[in-house]
């Protein structure tokens, strides 16, 4: 790893993984805390410091999750970064199976920053915080020299009704489903950040609904995953490392928009590395699939919902082209794209 | 209100008050938070989206917390930023009256930071972890465009095992303590900043073996603040509005190390206003004062402490000057002070 920290580390892919694992992962050992999610699981009630045995990391009862966001403009087709930090912090709650239910705000505000955009905002958070049916609880605000920009964390507690939703449920033959189409949030913040016109916008949305509905149609969900930074195939990759699977997804079936596709065949991208923020990866059973898919296309953010492959004993992620052709999918790795969160 | 952010905005006095007032706090309405708490207060249990009352509010079981540090420089006499990022939210998880007990920690990175001053910092937040008797268990990394700099905000969980300390439970006569000397992280990075060869230390700690002690022995708590930005001043006038409480404190009690007294004689600072990273402000009963205080002072970081005053009927904060004089305190207000936290 390079001695200095370049933009690659932030980018959710191999550089971002290598940090993570080198420098934090030895340091912030638990029994609660995982690589393989987005969230802690947390016990209900007081720790060992309080007299309760640690043994009980094994029954959790709450998750918990922290995510920041540095995407710039602030304000973009379809979002802001306001809806982005509750929807983030939301959706990463629900991967682990939690239902989200409140939320803490700090705010990092640079010197000049309009305080207008600020009450847009907050008014932007409360609105999807409503839509998701979290509270937002706590907050801090710093200030800091710069040239008028903002910076969003939000953590999040979220409650579990059962077992944790983990990939360690799924295996071969299970169906891969992802809620959206790719890349959506991506292509619009880079074409923002290019001044390209076009009529992309980004997906930024609470998948609370989507969840609530499969969880109440009795789905069993296998494994969920949120599409964010690296995109889809550094997500497949990063299941298929942690739970010793492979992911077999088809070219053919991958939801892609086609202005997104336009964009991506302009400047020579691909969706499969295009970060989502409201679009979520989910493993059920295959016998389940189609049931699956009804359920989330009636979803007010479901309606682009595909089935793409399936997990299969082996390793790695392979993409069958549409040509008939396969190849190995790797995670992201070293490119140099904008902060899309 | 100025409609562009300035410095003063992030100080915690007036300014940073009526920015949270004005603007998040319509938008982030809740029965769970509080502006008079560092701390939300949360049921341990499903919310109302999973089928529990919301009035479960009234009967919190957890606290939590967040807070973002900004502080420069990144290592300083007596801490880092990290030591001070697990302190700070530790001892908000303490204010509460709550057993901390898990922290996120959520990394924003500046192109150029070098590789090994992230590794010292995570080295450091395990140490305080550690100390504190809290676990790491979920975190973020972020990378933008920069000078080498780091941010870091970390949230907290923490069981309540009794009703929550709050300010409330006080009234007049109480004895005001504080745990340690005022203003010695205000005046270590501001001798940092100024490039002041002293020796002033930070005083960045986390308070749970204090608060630990006071609760075995049995001293009620009946308020407890964290003594940070805008200084004991800000803090007081703070709880003075939230609870219709007047302040008296007396000058010739107040602890300030020589170190300090002599700063801020030079630059015209009054410690009064100055913030500290490991100092509580806590009411007890004026007959457990002097119970208190021993035990305090016999602890790590509370061998400075004293008691400086008590609470009476009426509002606003009086000082007792060293040559009899009275003089109202007000909250900090527009002052350009570097950042701190």
């Amino acid at each position: 790893m390079n001695d200095r920290i370049t933009m690659t580390h932030g980018h959710g892919g191999a550089e971002t993984a290598a940090l993570i694992e080198s420098i934090f992962m030895p340091h912030f050992q638990n029994p609660y805390g995982s690589t393989a999610r987005d969230a802690a699981l947390l016990p209900c009630y007081a720790p060992e410091s309080a007299g309760v045995k640690p043994a009980d990391a094994a029954n959790p009862a709450m998750a918990f999750t922290t995510d920041s966001f540095v995407v710039k403009p602030l304000f973009f087709p379809g979002g802001d970064i306001g809806r982005l930090a509750v929807s983030g912090t939301v959706n990463d709650l629900l991967t682990a199976g939690a239902v989200p239910a409140f939320l803490s705000a700090a705010f990092i505000l640079e010197e000049g920053l309009p305080v207008s955009d600020i009450q847009k905002i907050a008014a932007s958070m409360a609105k999807t915080a409503a839509e998701a049916g979290v509270h937002i609880v706590t907050g801090d605000t710093k200030v800091v020299e710069g040239t008028g920009g903002l910076y969003i964390n939000t953590a999040g507690v979220g409650y579990l009704s059962g077992p944790p939703v983990d990939f360690a449920n799924a295996g071969p033959g299970c169906a891969l489903l992802v809620t959206g189409a790719l890349g959506s949030h991506h292509a619009c913040i880079l074409s923002q950040r290019m001044d390209i016109i076009n009529d992309i916008e980004s997906d930024a949305a609470p998948l609370t609904g989507i969840v609530s509905a499969l969880r109440q149609a009795g789905v069993p969900l296998l494994g969920m995953r949120d599409v964010t930074r690296g995109g889809l195939a550094t997500v497949l990759n990063e299941i298929s490392t942690q739970y010793g699977l492979r992911a077999e997804i088809q070219e053919a079936l991958l939801p892609v928009t086609p202005s997104v596709e336009g964009l991506c065949g302009i400047l020579g991208l691909d969706p499969l590395y295009m970060g989502n923020e409201g679009n979520m990866l989910i493993a059920v059973d295959d016998a389940q699939a189609d049931k699956a898919l009804t359920i989330i296309r009636a979803q007010l953010y479901g309606t682009q919902a595909a089935q793409i492959g399936r997990l299969t004993e082996g390793k790695g992620v392979t993409l069958q082209t549409k040509i008939g052709g396969r190849r190995q999918l790797p995670p992201l790795r070293g490119e140099s794209l904008p902060r899309i969160c």
